[in-house]
């Protein structure tokens, strides 16, 4: 079986000619991000990946995470060994504030790195990725009192953090929580009563204690999503002294059985079953919801990187699987080769590229994203951080939702290049396609992105912010077709042709949205994928760009150039005329989607 | 949990409407299909999908198959006594000669049939699925001695059968069989020595014996495919007088850890290793392949309904579930109410009525293929025979490529629909998502079905068939395009445009595939998926028409039609504009997919 190696080479070139590593690394504050300390913890990571966190994925897959009576949870084997090396070596801090134990390093490495996570072990990543969540929110808008308890021994990951917001009845509708938060006699202090589900490392044996984040309502809260408020509720009390007090009442009932991610404990929580949960208000009262978005904000962006993760993994095992397997005579080929490795056949290379191309476009425009994150935080012209946090807010349902549907589409691709060994689980392919199905779900499901994207993102400011990246696409377009460089006229026309049809899809949605709702819903995930389709063409043709400049002056390595632009070329030729296929289903088809009647179904 | 239902009407709606049961039950030999009996077989195949297969899914996927000592398999809790009613209920045999006791029924009729059992239980389906196919091969290429002591007790399913085609080393290339059939001291009795796997039911606990059919070279074959014989080898051997004797040397060694169909034993078998496996040749020798290829044929057909059945299954539970499930407010509606079901919600209307239109689509093109099988068998006319026959060898690529491809889409909707609970084993939308996945891979992957496609059934015969077919297409499109329904004409605007599209993709692949076979190999899937995308829309279109006339005659079920031109409608105005997308990948970007080298993937 194949085994992760982080794709080093693709990832520098990302951040550096299209993310702007260098750039970030002026930025105030990001100083000691230097091309070589970057460098440096790049290829740590990336031994971490392969040597420790690879050789579990398997494993976690097998054994899963077991349910134990008492409500403990017995992770898979080597997992809690695994979770403290990482843990030790500084890792859970990475993008954390230096003055709680962090590294204070930029979102753009800790991008590529939490993609070596995800692509070596998605099921283990899951734990950091949500601390990292409850992180954030504690560093945002948690008192000083609760910060200095919680949150150095949670950037250490010492402790481990969770986000609680899903109930029977309250899934993608938060309006719906139902979990009480009673004040008591200790100032500042409530119990909790109720329940929880979905909740991701809920319950776990890695660390000592686990930070859960839950949303809930006050006794005079209002109805709806404005009553909803956000407490910080630990597994086990924490006395004054840093040390651990009694077990609070939250329990693990019962875990998940699952289609994938089966390392990763999906808890059902019981609140106050006994008593009373002890909880702290983080913040203000009422004010839950907007702090959880702040970080499910990022968690969604982790998400996305996820995607980029586990297509990646997905991607390499075909390959490596593409360049073993012996089968038949290719096609075309010398007639007097009896047979060929499947990488010849030309299909399989259409599998791989497709692969390929697919998630080098998500990674390369989550990686400009990252950056943009930073930008937007450490910028010092106001004007440029203002420029840069819209361009995130833009992105960010894309990068989350689009990059998660190719994930579907490159792991499918994953276990059909294996052909019938795809379907067998020793080989893992099966593997990589049941985790992947989760992150179009969690943390959003495709629509809920779909429909951030159609209001919050594109209708609400009339299509400015949208329109303008679509000039930019447009811009680089036009050079490209313009470009004397012949192999890169192709890109730059498939990819104006793209950017048009975004465009009439963006005229079509802004007064749709405003006047008849329920189609531009309807169209909402049409119109996120054709943003993800042109976004990404859009990086992939920088690159080729990029990669045409530097093979002209000579520079570096001109095979892995040419790839680029090859693959550039192939994705604006066969994917990219899905640009006009989606469009015309947004502007022609909407009304179409909502013709039948409930009982025609 | 959703109960599976054969949904009765759209069945009949498509087998008498599009593919013309009442002319196929006018063929000589089908006079005992008369629209009673017809009806009374559909009714009585419900029920028993319902009542008997459809209990047991969830339990064959938790329990599956099980290897045991001795090489003995056990079949997961009562799907050894359904098996046995199935048989004694005559199911087994509705196709098959009544000469060895079949019922003779047209393929129409069991094409419904069969999709029921695979929407009840494709891992239970699969058993005479792959008996059928032994059958065949038997009826047609057998001499009488075989016929007479074998396809009696296989016919009526007291003995089940199964292909051997597939070796370690011998995946989609049969060219590298290395099964050795030697012949032995009693004449027409073979020893064979080998290793086959993926053999489906290649063992079980349902029946007493066993008929596998399993391609092997004789010591003086010929290298290749040309020397590849079919042999039939029983588990136990036969008697003169029917009894059941020796056990014979072919042993399962082991079963296969797969993603899905748990239920359904795939099985590794050896043959010889004490002594050799008594075998009798199928016909002649070193015409394996072409006899395989027959009831491969069929098989594949087959494969493509297990799509249906499966999508169709995975449809009903995600709608079942957006009836029930209460979340959030649905956008654009009453805002004094608080919460709607989900189907309220426009984009689970998109992605349940995309899996509805696509399901209906493959339906239909399935069963109007099943009839042109009857026709081809049939018909009084010889050059009606002919035109029949050309017609479904195009076709059963499609059917099988395009139609398990969209069972993917529609089962990974079905997993979406349900958000978080999707991901949860206990719901069975994953399961369906699982089971499904191997579709695409066994009978010929749907790159082998593509090859098939763009070179046996386009390119050999110039495009003549190919033209032809999209020559009614354009008929009905024009037609449609003029109507005075005006609901009609943006269905018939659609469909001209991708008739278009598809043309210009034959007008490139003929000239291609003979010239530049690699270009024309790399455009082989987007070529099939672009056939059975304007198949589909076709096939949809065709029946719209029909119900917008009998809406007009005020004839039967009005909502029931509405549906019909609703669902039409969103196909080719959400879904057809994809065609444009397919033929320019195709026509324009074969190239690029060629252009990576080895090294740079």
């Amino acid at each position: 079986m194949s085994s992760y190696r982080a794709p080093m080479q693709e990832m520098r070139f990302v951040m550096n000619e299209l993310a702007g590593l260098e750039q970030v690394g002026k930025l105030p504050g990001y100083e000691d991000a230097t091309p070589d300390t970057v460098a440096a913890i790049l290829e740590e990571a990336s031994k971490f990946a392969t040597e420790v966190l690879d050789p579990l994925n398997a494993v976690g897959d097998r054994e899963g995470a077991t349910w134990q009576e008492g409500g403990k949870v017995k992770t898979a084997t080597g997992f809690k060994d695994a979770y403290r090396r990482f843990a030790e070596n500084g890792w859970n801090g990475l993008t954390k504030n230096p003055e709680h134990g962090g590294q204070g390093l930029p979102q753009l490495v800790a991008t590529a790195v939490e993609e070596m996570w995800h692509g070596a072990n998605m099921a283990f990543a899951l734990c950091p990725l949500l601390t990292q969540g409850a992180i954030e929110a504690l560093e945002l808008c948690g008192s000083d009192k609760l910060k200095a308890t919680f949150l150095p021994k949670m950037v250490e990951g010492v402790w481990t953090g969770t986000m609680n917001l899903t109930e029977p009845q309250a899934g993608s509708d938060l309006a719906a929580v139902r979990t009480r938060a009673v004040p008591s006699d200790k100032p500042g202090a409530y119990k909790l009563y109720g329940q929880k589900i979905f909740i991701t490392y809920g319950e776990q044996d890695y660390t000592d204690n686990i930070i859960h984040l839950v949303l809930a309502r006050t006794p005079t809260a209002p109805e709806g999503v404005k009553g909803i408020s956000l407490f910080l509720v630990p597994k086990f009390m924490v006395n004054d002294d840093g040390s651990l007090g009694v077990r609070n009442d939250v329990h693990c009932v019962s875990i998940e059985h699952k289609l994938g991610i089966h390392a990763s404990p999906t808890a059902v929580l019981a609140y106050g079953d006994h008593g009373g949960a002890v909880g702290y208000l983080v913040g203000e009262e009422n004010r839950g919801l907007e702090y959880m978005f702040i970080m499910m904000n990022l968690a969604r962006f982790s998400v996305g990187i996820e995607g980029v993760g586990i297509a990646e993994r997905s991607y390499q095992r075909a390959r490596d699987y593409a360049r073993d397997r012996v089968q038949g005579r290719a096609p075309g080929l010398d007639k007097t080769v009896p047979t060929a490795t499947i990488l010849q056949h030309p299909d399989v290379r259409r599998m791989l590229l497709t692969m390929k191309a697919q998630t080098e476009a998500t990674r390369s425009l989550a990686y400009v994203t990252g950056a943009a994150i930073d930008n937007a935080r450490r910028h010092p012209d106001a004007d440029a951080r203002k420029r840069h946090q819209a361009f995130v807010e833009l992105m960010i349902p894309i990068v989350k939702g689009w990059g998660t549907e190719i994930a579907q589409e490159v792991t499918y691709l994953g276990v059909q290049v294996h052909g019938g060994m795809g379907f067998i689980e020793e080989t893992g392919a099966a593997q990589d396609y049941r985790d992947a199905r989760i992150t179009t779900i969690y943390e959003g499901t495709t629509a809920i992105q779909a429909n951030d994207l159609i209001g919050r993102k594109t209708a609400r400011d009339g299509g400015v912010v949208a329109r303008s990246v679509i000039g930019e696409i447009v811009g680089l377009a036009t050079a490209l077709s313009a470009d004397a460089n012949g192999a890169l006229v192709p890109i730059g026309n498939e990819l104006q042709s793209a950017a048009a049809a975004l465009k009439s899809a963006v005229d079509w949605v802004v007064p749709a949205y405003g006047k008849a709702s329920r189609a531009a819903h309807a169209a909402s995930v049409p119109y996120l994928r054709l943003w993800g389709l042109v976004a990404g063409g859009w990086q992939l043709a920088r690159g080729a760009q990029v990669a045409a400049r530097l093979l002209a002056e000579n520079k570096g390595d001109a095979t892995f150039y040419r790839g680029k632009i090859a693959t550039a070329r192939f994705y604006a030729e066969c994917l990219l005329p899905q640009a006009a296929a989606l469009a015309r289903a947004i502007t022609l088809g909407s009304e179409s989607v909502l013709a039948l009647s409930d009982e025609q179904f």
